[in-house]
């Protein structure tokens, strides 16, 4: 296997401006495997639910292809539960309730093929968790890791440990700046990745995103919505088309990170089209092509070598 | 000749974290002319100064190639003057002083040679005033306007006829959102096109800017710096690389924008950089064409054509 994906899985209840919807799908593993599924199949994924778990649900993860093996389903226990409410301008929201139920007594278990997987993405989960889901491989070559607010001020320790450990960090903004007490994105980069990273990506929702690597930086745009439905998950997604377009594309390198990041905002624009994981249930790759299509001429001009006509004034 | 710009000469008292300068050259037509100097001379200038406005700043913009005939002088007076405060994250600034002085009863007159202009380039400045030049402008091809919060709430009215006689409006985001009451970025550039501009440019601060032409949208990246300076004239610098580099492309398209908007926010990552008008002040066409460069790397990739391998699926 290929690819191997950690985090959770969730029922998420959700109030936007524009509607509601409750015990919806969600959690990171799920966005993440399901937008990843997109480029590279079968996606193995970690994780645990209650007996309340819809079969339906990890059904359709099948359907995706992913491996659902290293679920675990614990009959007598209840699905890690979250609820939120996005603000009018949806760049905010409230959590309005958080139940962990099996998830505060996860221990993650990776199914033995899944150990050889090159590429491993650890989902927004306790840092504990992704250090024992560490534990068990056996030969990544590239961990990309997500983190949050919650974990940088509660557990900072066990997430520095994490850090030493990662290829790549997927953060955003605000949390990059709260990891390192600096307002200057590109100062507070450069921290982080004295940390351990040497990829790192800052995600600046509808500004796009920055990806470094060493001293290269890369700005990516974020595709122009005009009505952005549910941001939930749009983090998790694009984190799920950038690790899945590199398992894809078989290496890492200056390209194809920057072409990974492009495939993860373009999944994750799709993602915000509508509630939970409805948008990434049916696409289809002529979609994605044609939003990538969509993409390039976003940020695409002329390069012309000599613009000034006067290289020697 | 060829490009015409109004606006304001002033000085500035500036404070930021990183120090303090005062009576700075300043002004929107000081910023403007400088920078689209290195892209076209002569560049036409009209604004209004007391007598103590030292002359070594007008033999400065002359230096440069500006033509400051129109540059009415009034013995009397006193110049315009700004003094602020920017805060630690240089993202807000607090006015701490304006005084209007001659600016107060500024009738511009435009020098005969001027009105034959093609490319005229309103800076922030009074709405009635933009009118007042727009009157003597014979055969203009191509009108870009600046404005800014204090006019969208002062004077709405004659902002909006401003708005039925020009090609192409700047503004950033939040005067954007003030202008329209509509947070949606890609709403509001709409609403703003159906005042009239059939351009429109929002700026982003470090977040880059949005080119509108109809449904096309460009997002062009802002240069990660490590440090800024003095943010003090970079919206008119970038105008004035924006106006600058289509003056001399002397043709106004999809691509010409493309590349005038990636020059203007070339030109503005250098200005803030230093104090004042003091970056602007001796560039060379190779610091310019390696910063050209520089953007070009920040957001370039190969796009694939077929990356997913399967567009019919």
């Amino acid at each position: 296997m290929n690819l191997c994906v950690v985090g959770t899985l969730a029922y998420d209840s959700i109030e936007t401006p524009f509607g509601r919807a409750d015990d919806a799908l969600g959690g990171s593993a799920s966005y993440i495997a399901t937008a990843a599924s997109y480029f590279v199949q079968p996606v193995g994924i970690v994780g645990v639910v209650g007996g309340d778990f819809a079969p339906e649900a990890l059904e359709f993860l099948r359907s995706k292809g992913v491996d659902t093996t290293g679920v675990e389903i614990k009959p007598d226990g209840k699905t890690f539960r979250w609820a939120g409410r996005y603000h009018f301008d949806l760049n905010n929201r409230d959590t309005l309730d958080t139940q962990l139920n099996v998830l505060a007594e996860f221990d993650p278990v990776i199914p033995d093929p899944m150990r050889d997987a090159r590429f491993v993405c650890l989902g927004n989960i306790d840092p504990s968790l992704q250090l024992k889901v560490l534990d068990q491989m056996r030969k990544p070559e590239f961990i990309v890791c997500d983190t949050m607010n919650f974990w940088i001020e509660g557990t900072p320790e066990k997430l520095r440990e994490v850090l030493t450990r990662v290829d790549c960090l997927i953060i955003n903004d605000s949390e990059a700046r709260l990891l390192t007490g600096e307002a200057n994105l590109v100062k507070s980069a450069r921290m982080i990745m004295e940390m351990g990273p040497h990829i790192l990506i800052i995600k600046k929702g509808e500004h796009g995103a920055l990806l470094f690597l060493g001293d290269d930086i890369f700005s990516a745009p974020a595709y122009p919505l005009e009505s952005i439905f549910d941001p939930t998950g749009a983090g998790d997604t694009f984190a799920g088309g950038f690790i899945g377009y590199l398992a894809r594309a078989g290496e890492v390198n200056a390209e194809t990170l920057r072409r990974a990041v492009i495939n993860g905002s373009a999944m994750a624009s799709f993602c915000v089209e509508r509630f939970s994981l409805d948008a990434l249930k049916d696409l289809t790759h002529a979609q994605i092509g044609e939003r990538l299509t969509a993409f390039r001429r976003l940020s695409h001009y002329e390069f012309e070598e000599v613009p000034l006509g006067d290289t020697a004034s």
